[in-house]
């Protein structure tokens, strides 16, 4: 009896313990790129907020400024002329003042963000430095984050890196017939991006493929060769 | 022809003037009211990212302080002892910092969140000093957004203020013959939340009725009777 309690004890340290080595690189990784998405969406909620409140008082120069983090700098920046015919309404200092506390809520938010995409520049050059110099660290982290760890993205084939977090297009495509998608978050690439439609397909399988090579040599370790990899492509798709 | 031009750039002018002087404190606050709850959604969401990322450091404190305002707090505070056999990697110093800042930002939402809470007070207090002894500023306020104005509240019937606020249970009371709601927003009213489920409804009904008429002082600019008001319904279900 007493012999399978201390058994028991000791499973269930040694379950711990590998629980608390099981954290990796990618955890953060996964945890950064979340971050930067959830706060994306957040400030923009707040923005929005802050462009309807706002345009009690200055409709016009909301109109004008369509960016919104443009619109919270210059807010805050008292850059925000009211033209002299405006339709919005006097306010008291106090109820302009609340309003800025709000712009200062979104900047402090979009601080944070340059702050997180920072960090994760840094994790992913120091662990995935191929797939950052091949992918970018925004796109090379989310592609993580899909997969769920380094290692499971590295197993899949070409094709579905290339089509990850497309998944909703894809089982469209599988049920209904739909076209199937081209790429699913690579298409963020600047070598994408950029290109005339047609080309999209094209690019997208090459860089699918540069960016699993990648995946592999910082998964195993390998030396690196992101720049070379990355300047392949782009005399390819000169 | 120039008669026309000139009248048309008078109409303008005076359309407006009226769309400017048409801005009344009912729209600060339905501003306020709509910060307030957007701003609780925001920081709820940061706060669940928090958790999740600081999980992997600190697992089983996060599972013991269930209170998202407490949790943020006493990691700020770096009350947030690690215990010794913990399931948590260990952390370097400079990823405990990024997840201090996301606490920061949280905390910065709930700080101006209660400022926002100040400001509709004062608001309401001014201007529905009434409505806000008898039902509180925050569902006081919540009411004069869900109808729109202070205006259209006080031509609603009682009943139909009983219930602002549950119109989907109202509509699916319509549709398929399920129970009426009892009431709307004015359930966190504390004489409501207090009381025993089977006094809801009778409450509700006597709290509505007090509120419209309190509602109907301020809008007409009568003299202040909340107070007086208040206590009628505290005697009444002592």
């Amino acid at each position: 009896m007493d012999n399978l309690k201390e058994l028991r004890i000791r499973n269930i340290e040694e379950t711990k313990k590998k629980i608390k080595e099981s954290v990796g690189f990618d955890d953060f990784i996964v945890q950064a790129i979340n971050n930067i998405e959830e706060i994306k969406k957040v400030s923009n909620i707040l923005v929005k907020r802050l462009r309807e409140w706002y345009e009690l008082y200055n409709p016009e120069f909301s109109r004008e400024v369509s960016d919104h983090s443009k619109f919270v700098e210059l807010i805050l920046a008292n850059k925000d002329k009211k033209i002299k015919e405006s339709m919005g309404a006097e306010l008291s200092k106090e109820d302009l003042n609340a309003i800025k506390e709000l712009a200062k809520e979104a900047e402090s938010l979009y601080k944070f963000n340059e702050k997180q995409e920072e960090y994760l520049k840094k994790i992913m050059e120091k662990n995935c430095p191929n797939i950052t110099a091949v992918a970018g660290f925004l796109i090379g982290a989310k592609l993580i984050e899909l997969a769920g760890r380094l290692k499971r993205l590295v197993l899949f084939p070409s094709s579905t890196v290339q089509i990850l977090g497309a998944e909703k297009a894809l089982f469209r495509h599988m049920k209904t017939g739909a076209k199937c998608p081209r790429h699913g978050v690579i298409v963020q690439h600047p070598l994408i991006a950029s290109a005339p439609d047609s080309e999209h397909g094209k690019r997208a399988r090459a860089l699918a493929d540069k960016i699993l090579l990648a995946a592999k040599l910082d998964y195993f370790k390998g030396e690196f060769l992101g720049d070379k990899l990355r300047k392949e492509l782009e005399e390819k798709f000169r």
